[in-house]
């Protein structure tokens, strides 16, 4: 499991005085882009070199708990299933609540798909597909960060 | 079916050329606002007055195709089910293009909660069901805007 | 004057309460779209047809008081100035509250540069500059929206 | 000079191909909030047990290049001078580029006021003025994070 912490600032808020329920949404954005970096993946690169980009096709998305100003939170990606032209992820965000609590706030589930600059989906890369298989095989996987 | 309409501007787009997928989450809540207005229950005064608010309890959300800058886009709000302390809807967006062609951009089932100022699900006050009630009985309903 | 009307949505307010300082530049970047919209001069044309965009090169900005949720705010535009490669606008944010009175939220001064797609100063097309020479004469100028 | 990293992500560009130029005012106030927090004053600890906050009273800003996806950006804040209500800060982003040289993008000057949580300017309390009146004095000041 790839994990990535957001903290949250006044940006991430709402008068609601806990964090507004579209930015979940970019700190999952923050865990996949930096979760592909970590297999050397940067999707600048992958936009000007291979004319690639992913965007999200579908979204599944639990809110169970709210976050507030300047929690830390934890965000989660998991590789559930690759296709020839999308990923299909699981990503979770949950905060360490003082007593060493961990409570759940999003449970997400995301298909991303491989598109041309064009938007029109196309394969995965072999190298990268390569790159993310062992993922499924429930082989240890650990990235420092 | 009521609708509302939202410009794509700057703000909402991404270095990939469209819509950022996160903004369409904004243009369904302004939706939401204004669908909850036009019979009268402004949120500010639900907040205020009655120390209520609706929270996104659930999304599942299909991202079908993508807006762009300048796009002028139509949100639409169905009510699908009220139950005691939650309602759930359908959403989508979509834009007409030149030729009269109504291109789908999201389809979306949005189930949102009732909740205290303290965050803790509670009933759905009786007028505004009562308000709500005769759309699922498919009478005809139409606001102007 | 032209103005631009803006309704804030929970998506502009922080935990503060209150309009989250940065969205006021989106209010204020609107009005100025919807402005060179008014002229004929939609940012999508400029970029695709001619590889030109504005960006902001400056701006000084003074919060003189909040707006809160549910406020519907006019934003305004008054050119100030034309220079070969810019121009510098004064727009103000203001509110309508009860009893007729109108609260000034932000006056701010806004130096807008005309770049070429790689972000080089160019000059402003002329036909654009023609457009908005009188404005500066203090002619009268009305848009209807 | 304290400093805080901003990495950017596809939620802070736009179709331009930049970063929007209302996320460098983000960027800002994470870093501000840093800033606070590596003296020991977080933000949400000042608003629930004090009813203070501070909110941005005015801005000058220069936007003197442009920041693209996946850059990681430092956020500078250095103290120019104190008042009763209020703080001056200087703030900079700036790039690494290739070659060791570090390009300016943003230079501000950014006025914050001290609020109780009805938004009426209050005194700046006397253990946080403690607290920031060496930065003044030019005395070497290193936080490590």
């Amino acid at each position: 499991m790839f994990t990535w912490p957001a903290r949250v600032y006044y940006e991430n808020t709402d008068a609601g005085g806990v964090v507004y329920h579209a930015e979940y949404l970019k700190f999952m954005e923050r865990a996949r882009t930096e979760w592909l970096r970590a297999f050397g993946f940067e999707q600048t690169s992958l936009l000007r070199e291979r004319n690639l980009l992913f965007a999200v096709a579908n979204m599944e998305i639990a809110f169970l708990a709210s976050a507030r100003l300047d929690d830390l939170l934890n965000v989660s990606v998991i590789l559930e299933e690759t296709k020839r032209v999308s990923l299909t992820l699981t990503q979770t965000i949950t905060r360490n609540d003082p007593g060493g609590q961990v409570t759940p706030l999003i449970r997400a589930r995301v298909r991303i798909a491989m598109l041309s600059r064009d938007f029109k989906p196309v394969r995965i890369p072999a190298d990268l597909l390569n790159r993310l298989q062992p993922l499924l095989d429930g082989q240890p996987w650990i990235i420092k960060h």
